[in-house]
C-alpha cells in the first residue's frame, strides 16, 4: 500500500461546483425536457455521436438558419417543420453534415426522424434534424436508426449535457449556458448549448445551438426574441467569414413552468435572457479554437450610417492585416485607420482621418486622428497582451454604432488550414 | 444588412467571467511564471504541441512520478534533474510519449531541453521534460529545437493557459484550477494544470500535472507537501487500474510572493491549498472521457485494518460488475457485498455480512447485511441518476477508512476500446 495521508473526501456538493462550467454538469435541468446520446458509429472513434433533446409535451418551437445557399438536407427538413410551430424533439448527429447529397440526403434525414418519431410515439414532422461533420458523404441512418430505441430507453433529465457533446467535433469542449429568472411568479429555466470552433478546419465549423426553456411563450413572440437574441450575439461573430451549410439555432420553450400569458415587461425580460445565454455561447465559440489567443470586442462608434458601422466592424474583423496585428499584441493603427478609409474608398462612405479615436479598453492610442506617442502606445500594449479586450474606433461622423465579437489569427490558423487538404 | 437589435455588447468583464473555468482564461497570473505553447508538428493536425512554462527565478521543484517499471525518457531526465531541488523550466509535448525508444528516445529528450535551455540562458539540468501521447515513436527532436525561440520569444504571464492546451491528448477540455490565501501577510496564487481522460484509449491516458505557486518554500517541505497532496487526490483515482509511462506530477514554488519562512501552521495550510488543487484536477480527470456518465466517490468505512479499506476500494473501482451496475443506475447491493466477500476470501480479511450497511448519498440501501425494501431501492436508484455521488460502503469490522474516485464503465468505453487497434 503506497504512502498516503488521512484526508476526507470532497463533498459531493463540492464536487458539482467543481466540475460546473466545464460542460459536464449542468445546474438544474429545465423542467419538461429529457437528453441523451449514444454512439451509432457515425464517427469512426466510437465516441457518442447522435443526441435527442425530448420535450414532454409539445414545445413552442423557434429558429434561425444559415443563410448559406448550399443548405443541407436537416436545415430543409428543420425549416419547414418549424411551420407548425411545435415540437417534440431534437435530434442531432455528428460525423456527417448531411449536406450536398441531393435526394438521397432528404430522404435518409427523414428517415432519421421517422424513426426517432416511431420510437417515441410522436409525428415525424415534430422531431427537429440538426447535422454536423463532414459534407459530401451519405448520412448512415440505418446505423443511426438502430440505435433509436437505446437513445429514448436512456433520455434522463441530467441527460441534457450529452447532446452537448455529442455534437462536438473540433470542439474544445462542450459549450454549455444556464439560466434562470421569475416571472410572473414563476420560476424560469434557460439552458443553452452550442458547438462550433472559432478557426479551426472551416468546413467543419458549423453552429448547432438549442436553447431550452420551460417558459410558456407562443410561437410568433418567440421567434421574435430568438432573432433579436441571434442579432446580438451568434450573428455578431466573425472568424473568417464563412457561413456552414447547416448553421441552426432553434429554442424549444415546453410551457412547463406554467407561467400566465407574458406582459410586454415579461416578454422583455425573457428576451433579455434567451440574448444573454446566446451571448455567452457566441463568445465560447470565438474563444474555442487552439489558434486563437484573443476574442476582441470590436466596437465602431460615431458612423454616418448604420451600414458603415456594421461594415467597419466586418472589415475590421475579416482583415488579415489588423488579425495578424491582434496576434503579434502589436498597436498598429495605421491599419485600422487604413482599413477603414479603403473600405469608405470602396462603399463611398465618408471618412475624416482627424476626427477618429482609437481606444483598446480604457487605453487611448489615437485621438483627432494623431497617434498619442509612445507612452500611450506602451499602455495599449500592454491591454493587447490580454486574453479579451475591446477595441473601440470612433469615426467622429455621425451618432450609429455597431459591434462584434472577433479574434485574432496566428500560426496555429495558417498551420492548420495550410494542412488540412493533405 | 441583416436585421438587428440596438443592444451594448457585453463587457470585457462579463465575458471574462463567463469564460473562467472553460480552461481558456485564467484569474490572475502567477507572479514570477510566464507559459507559451506552438504548433511544432509534432501531431499531424497542426494544433500547439509543445508548451513550455519558465520561472524568472530558479524555483524550488518537487515531483511524483509513475509507478510503471516501463518508464519514458522525460521521466528519467526530470527524476535526475529534481535531485539539486531547482529549476527554471517545464517543456512539455503531446503528440509522442517518447517512451521506449531506449538511448535514442534519453537522448532526443535530453536534446531538447538543451535547445530550450540555451534560448532561455539556463542550465540544462533546469529543464523539466514531460512528454505525453504515441510509446514506441522517436521523438521529432529537430522540428521541436526549431520552434524553440518563437515558443520562448512568445512567454507572458497570460500564456499559461497555452502549456494546459498543448498537452491535452484525448481529453475533452483544458483541466485548471486556481487558489489563492494569504500567508505570513503575503498573498499566495496557486495554479494547477492538468491533462489525462478518464477512459478512453488507455495507452495515451498518460496523467501530466503541474502546480505553479510564487510562494517562498524549501524544496523537502514542497517534495512532502506534494506527496501528501497526491496520495490525497491523483493516487485516489481509478479509472481502469492502469498506470502509464509518462505519469508526472511537478510543483515549481518561484518564491516571487517574498513571504517570510513559513511556520508549521502555514505549512499545513499551503499543503492544503495544494492539495485542494490536486483534488480538483483529479475530479476532472475522472469525470473527462465521453464514456463516463457519473463521478462516483467510493468511500470504505469500518474495515478492520487500512490495508482492507484501501483495496476494498481498489476492488470496486476495478469490477467490471460493478462498474456496469454504476452505468445501468442499478442499486445492485448484492454485487458490491460479492466483491467484498471476494476480496476478503483472497486476502484473508475478515468479513461479516451481518455487518455491512451501504448508502449513496444519504439514501440507505442495506443496514445489518439486509437490503431495507423497495421504497429504500427507489431512493438510492435515483442518487444513481446523479452525476455525481458518493457510494459509502461500511463494514462494520473496525476504524479504518479509505475513500477513492472512479466512473462507471458503459457502451463508450466497450465501443473505443474493442476498436482501438483496428
Amino acid at each position: 500500500m503506497p504512502f498516503f495521508v488521512n484526508i476526507a473526501p470532497p463533498s459531493v456538493g463540492e464536487l458539482k461546483s467543481w466540475l460546473l462550467n466545464k460542460g459536464l454538469l449542468i445546474d438544474t435541468p429545465v423542467p419538461g425536457f429529457k437528453g441523451n446520446a449514444v454512439a451509432a458509429n457515425i464517427r469512426k472513434d466510437g465516441r457518442i455521436d447522435m443526441g435527442l433533446i425530448v420535450s414532454d409535451t409539445p414545445a413552442t418551437m423557434a429558429g434561425v438558419f444559415t443563410q448559406n445557399k448550399l443548405v443541407a438536407a436537416p436545415v430543409i427538413v428543420a425549416r419547414r417543420n418549424l411551420a407548425s410551430g411545435t415540437g417534440r424533439a431534437i435530434l442531432v448527429n455528428s460525423g456527417c453534415a448531411n449536406a450536398a447529397f441531393g435526394q438521397a440526403g432528404l430522404d435518409a434525414c427523414l428517415n432519421t426522424c421517422q424513426a426517432a418519431a416511431r420510437v417515441l410515439g410522436v409525428e415525424a414532422t415534430q422531431v427537429f434534424p440538426c447535422s454536423t461533420g463532414v459534407i459530401g458523404q451519405g448520412l448512415p441512418y440505418e446505423r443511426m436508426n438502430a440505435k433509436m430505441p437505446e437513445l429514448v430507453a436512456g433520455l434522463s433529465p441530467d441527460g441534457l449535457t450529452l447532446p452537448a457533446k455529442a455534437m462536438m467535433t473540433t470542439d474544445a469542449f462542450a459549450k454549455m449556458a444556464q439560466a434562470s429568472l421569475t416571472l410572473g411568479g414563476k420560476k424560469i429555466t434557460l439552458l443553452g448549448m452550442a458547438k462550433g470552433a472559432g478557426m479551426i478546419r472551416p468546413d467543419m465549423a458549423t453552429m448547432l445551438s438549442f436553447v431550452l426553456t420551460d417558459a410558456a411563450v407562443p410561437a410568433p413572440d418567440l421567434q421574435r426574441m430568438l432573432m433579436a437574441a441571434a442579432s446580438a450575439s451568434f450573428n455578431r461573430t466573425s472568424v473568417d467569414g464563412d457561413t456552414s451549410t447547416n448553421d441552426t439555432l432553434l429554442v424549444m420553450a415546453s410551457g412547463a413552468a406554467g407561467n400566465a400569458p407574458l406582459r410586454a415587461k415579461e416578454m422583455d425580460e425573457l428576451q433579455a435572457a434567451i440574448t444573454l445565454i446566446c451571448q455567452k455561447l457566441a463568445a465560447m465559440l470565438v474563444m474555442d479554437g487552439e489558434g486563437s489567443e484573443h476574442l476582441i470586442v470590436v466596437r465602431i462608434k460615431g458612423a454616418a450610417s448604420r451600414a458603415q458601422a456594421y461594415q467597419a466592424c466586418y472589415a475590421i474583423a475579416h482583415s488579415p492585416l489588423c488579425k495578424t496585428a491582434f496576434y503579434g499584441r502589436d498597436p498598429n493603427w495605421g491599419r485600422l485607420c487604413s482599413t477603414m478609409g479603403a473600405l469608405a474608398g470602396r462603399e463611398n462612405f465618408p471618412y475624416q482621418q482627424d476626427k477618429v479615436s482609437i481606444l483598446m479598453n480604457e487605453a487611448k492610442l489615437v485621438s483627432q486622428g494623431q497617434w498619442l506617442g509612445a507612452e500611450a502606445e506602451s499602455a495599449v500594449a500592454s491591454v493587447m497582451q490580454e486574453s479579451i479586450y475591446s477595441l473601440t474606433l470612433d469615426l467622429g461622423l455621425g451618432e450609429e454604432s455597431f459591434w462584434i465579437f472577433t479574434n485574432d489569427l496566428g500560426h496555429t490558423y495558417v498551420n492548420i488550414n495550410a494542412d488540412y487538404r493533405s
